[in-house]
This record gives C-alpha cells, structure tokens and sequence, in this order.
C-alpha cells in the first residue's frame, strides 16, 4: 500500500475525439490516455481533470491526476506516455503532487479562450481552431457587454439543460476580447471559478449577436438576469474552445 | 466556339491529399476541384497549374487555370466552387486571363515557405503545419548555406530521381531565414523561378544536418557543387512546406 498522485498537464487537439470523457464506443482522450496509461503501470488507471470538455474543443494546458501504485517516475511517465500517445495529445508535465490532491475539487480558477475569425474569407489552416464569422463584429457593443459577466452570477441564462441541479452561481474573475475590427483573428478569454455546462459557448454565441448588432447590450444584459436559456443565443461551434490554463 | 480562360488562385491544407496531381485511385487536390468545375460547368475540365505540389504539402496561394466554354462568371465561380469544396481547399480568387495565359509555362518565379518548429516540445496544434526538431538549430550557419543558393546554379544534389531529364539549372532569387534559436518557429522563404523536385525539402534536409552542426557549411557547398544527390541530407517531411506566392 504505497499509492502516490501523479499530475499531468495535457495539451490536445479536441478535432478527433468524442470529447473528454471516457464513453463505451466512442474514442475521447480520457479513454486513450488511461488505456496507455494501464499499458505502463500494469494496473487499471482512472484519471481525474480539472473538468470534462466536449467534442471538439482543444486544452492548451488541462490539468488531471491519478492515483497508482506503479514506481514509474514522473519523468518516466511524461516520456512513457509521450511516446505511446497520438500526436494530437501531449503531456506537457508529469509530478508527483500530494495524495489529496484532486484535479476537479482543488481547481481555483479556469481560463477559456474562444477565437473568432472575424474576416471575410476562412482561413483553411485555422478551420478546426476558430468559429470564422464573415460580418465586422462590434468590438465595442461586445466589451460592454463582457464587463457585466464580471463577479458572482447566476448564469442560469447560459448553461445548457442536462447538466444536473447543482447551482447556477460563479464567479468570473475576468472577461476580455483581444484583437480589433478587420484584424482577423480576435480571443474572448473568460476566467471563472468555474463553469456550467457550455456556459462559454452560449456566452460566445449571444455575445456573437450582440457583434452583429442583432441585440443591444441592454437586451444581453436582461437575458443575463432572466436565467432563461431559452432567450440567449445559439451555442458557438465547439472548434474554437480552448481550455488554456487552471489554477490551484 | 467562345472560350474562356479562368485563372485560379488557391489555398489548400494537403494534410488529407495525395498531392495536386490527379490519380485513378487516390484523392488529389486536382480531382476534387476538377470534379466540382464539371457538376458547374457541365463539361469536362483540365486545370493546370503553376505545379504540382506533393501529398501534405499546403499552399497559401497556389494558381491554376483552365479554358471553358460555360458563361458562368468569375464570382459565380468563385462563390459556387467554395460552396461545392471540402473546407480544407479554398478558392480566393477567380478571374479571366489572356487565352493564351498558362499557369505553368508563365510562371516567372515561385515563392515557397519552409515551417520548422524548434523547440524541445511539439505543438500538437502545428503538427500538420511543421517540422518538429527538438535541438536548437545553428541559425547563422544555415544563414551561410542560403546565402551560397542564391542566382543561377545547377541543383542536381537537391534534385529527387523520378522528375525527367531537364535541366537542373536554376535561378534562386532569395533564399532567407525568419526566426532566431530559442523563439520556436523557423521560417525558411526561397524564391525561384522554377523548382525542381523535392529540392526545397532536400535543400531544407541538409540544411538541417548543417543546423545541428552534423554538417559544415563547407561540406554543403562541396555537397551542392557534387551534383551528386546521394550525398545530401534526408528529405524533410512534407507537412513543413507551403507554396506561397506565384509571380507571372
């Protein structure tokens, strides 16, 4: 009985795989890494993330630990794995953290990036990492708009039914879009103490009108309140996500 | 008998295809656009281009044309082609030329890139789009070997078997280097006015060998004065390398 906690630190490429967790038919990325990981240590593996992402989105740096009784080094693990892993999942770091350590229940904070090709013509190379909209966004309108995201909400009016009863309430700890009209690419980038189910893509996706001037920030402003899902905007596309950074 | 002469101007992703060239058997980037040009059209048409490129080789702006009798316009074609493709080839332009343009013979140079990813870890996300080499690259003693390429030369040693017997003489109208050690992506621009096969990817092979210091720039230029093929570097991979610019 000599279990220790390892953390790994993953990049993937979200393009080919049903999403993070682990599904009977399905390849998700959870799935391939535990079965590589089983492979190393000899014995059945079950990774904790920071949080599931769906089908499609991308992580810069996810966050995940398991518990295991293999005397395999960290070191050895990041190299193990890297090696026997598919080149659109990386493991950027392994260590050994303390036994209490719990990807999901000890993350303080977690920061999405969401880019938006807002230019003309698409851009073939950036096709799985961006939702490309053609029309100029108002960058001003959306801006407004993210400064009332800002602090403790109940984001209710942005959280995708099926995600159980737990409470709407987070904390967004910062909300800001880099990159002007005509510039091409722009990143929404939204930190939070957490966030609901597809909370960032119904965001994006009524933020994505209020661009278009289909709705005032006033009216985004009176979805945000009326916790009613079904008065926000579409969901944006899963391709332009990236899970880019958590904090502990 | 009124013919028209339709220049294209492309962007493909190559990671999907068997190169330009169409084949029987294999999915071309040619095929696929000669095919949605026929459902247009509703005649068989033959697109030639400025060159062909190699399976997984990109290109940021690759130009074609090809004579028709439909009186479709330019912009129909444009719009309707984008509409009918897969999202991994995009038409950016389309407009009439001269009939007696040809997008090979009057092609006065060409401008290819070279993507090389220097740095210990990979970048998942630039996988398709970069050479990975883990060990810093010698910039200034690549920078030597480039500035030897440069004006009309004979490039038998970069030249592969299997391309004919035409002259090997050509003129390279700059060659250059972006990106230093420790900045992660490497840029490698050469302009010529034609190229032979695979002798930017054979350039770039050597050129490698010469960055790790496996190789003095010395024995580059004997290597390139030998007109002897067998004794250069290895062929970088093809997901490096975008055909950029095309000057008529």
């Amino acid at each position: 009985m000599n279990d220790k906690n390892i953390r790994l630190t993953l990049s993937y490429d979200g393009s080919q795989y049903h999403g993070w967790q682990r599904q009977k038919n399905a390849v998700t990325i959870q799935g391939v890494i535990e079965e590589r990981l089983q492979l190393m240590t000899g014995e059945p593996v079950k990774l904790i993330a920071s949080g599931r992402t769906d089908a499609g989105v991308h992580a810069v740096n996810q966050v995940c630990n398991f518990i295991t009784r293999s005397r395999i080094s960290p070191g050895a693990i990041k190299r193990g794995l890297n090696s026997l892993l598919p080149d659109d999942i990386f493991v950027r770091e392994a260590e050994y953290v303390a036994i209490r350590f719990h990807a999901r229940y000890d993350a303080r904070s977690k920061t999405y990036e969401y880019r938006i090709l807002n230019r003309e013509d698409p851009d073939i190379f950036l096709r799985n990492y961006s939702w490309h909209i053609r029309t100029p966004l108002d960058t001003k309108e959306i801006a407004r708009c993210l400064d009332l995201l800002l602090g403790r909400h109940d984001f209710s009016s942005f959280r995708s039914s099926g995600s159980g009863n737990t409470s709407s309430l987070r904390s967004v700890l910062g909300a800001e879009l880099y990159g002007k009209e005509g510039e091409g690419m722009m990143r929404l980038v939204i930190e939070a103490d957490g966030f609901l189910r597809h909370m960032v893509r119904n965001i994006v996706g009524t933020l994505a009108d209020v661009g278009l001037r289909k709705m005032t920030p006033g009216r985004f402003e009176e979805i945000f309140e009326s916790k009613d899902r079904r008065l926000a905007g579409v969901k944006a596309p899963a391709q332009g996500l990236f899970l880019m950074k958590v904090l502990y």
